[in-house]
């Protein structure tokens, strides 16, 4: 008996679902331009009163688009420096390699779309806090220099993979232990 | 008497600095696809027989046009290791905002020609392998680690810029500095 009554979640759900997908679909293969309420409507097949029922901006409908892609999670909080280190560097390495895709990673380099750009950075910083705020732990917990920027530690290994795609195409093979080396030893280096 | 004789010489000297200005113009408008045999021509007035004349392929065009972007001095050798970090480091963010333009190398984190992604890492190459020299000769006189990657080393100061721009736009105040001493402490801390 209860199960007209139900009926309806799972419908929304399924609508949710191939929206989401959709609108993921069209930012990996146009890049940010190519999400909008119009693109997603016609390539999921969902009228767009129901998207707007849903999601009032194309803000909105990015924000939900994002989030999943950059919910990576942080390193456990009782590993030493330097495999904090190479956790985060691998999560970045995925997170532009098969979450946002260079082409995505490009276009917030170059600002080509500033909505999606603020959204993405919103919700970066939004997943960062916890980082931050761990690294700022470890100032106390595992020796880590207790005046490091933890917002410019985290840009740097974001930057890190940026740099060697940048210089060399694709990581060198021992990129990723050099890299390690030097940022865990920044971390835990004298500052002059 | 000797007027007639010379009057070639500035001549062709004038059409090449017309051709390289007009290649630069549209690298910074159009981006890398933008530089193009046809498109130099008819921007610069110059006829495409007279580019191919002095450039065979579109590839030493890029080249040429490449060159004197990325022909930025390296610090000098005496210079203490925060201070050419800091070099580098401003080195990194002009030869991004004004030489490039953030198109460009948006264009090459997502290779969207590989022609001239390719023309440019050997240029920089090139460029790089005396910083890399230098790098390799601070290790015996300024205490800089021995197994130090002087690679990864300039590749993290690439990405060091890279990376700030994309959590937040433009380089906060205090981004250079921690950067700076970030880096610098890498360089003389023990590896573990």
């Amino acid at each position: 008996m209860s199960q007209p009554v139900r009926r309806g979640r799972p419908r929304q759900a399924e609508t949710d679902e191939r929206l989401l997908a959709a609108a993921a679909e069209l930012l990996r293969e146009k890049g940010p331009t190519g999400v909008t309420i119009e693109g997603v409507s016609s390539r999921s097949g969902v009228a767009r009163t129901t998207i707007y029922r849903r999601y009032d901006t194309r803000r909105q409908l990015i924000a939900a688009v994002i989030g999943p892609i950059v919910d990576r999670p942080l390193p456990p909080v009782d590993l030493p420096v330097e495999d904090k280190v190479r956790w985060v560097l691998d999560q970045v390495a995925g997170l532009f390699e098969d979450g946002l895709g260079r082409g995505v990673v490009a276009a917030i380099v170059a600002d080509t779309d500033p909505e999606f750009t603020l959204a993405l950075r919103a919700a970066l910083d939004r997943r960062l806090e916890r980082l931050r705020g761990q690294i700022q732990t470890d100032v106390d917990t595992v020796g880590v220099v207790a005046d490091t920027d933890s917002d410019a530690v985290i840009n740097l290994l974001f930057g890190a993979y940026l740099g060697e795609v940048l210089r060399h195409g694709a990581p060198r093979a021992r990129w990723a232990e050099s890299t390690i080396a030097l940022v865990a030893g920044a971390l835990v280096a004298p500052r002059s």
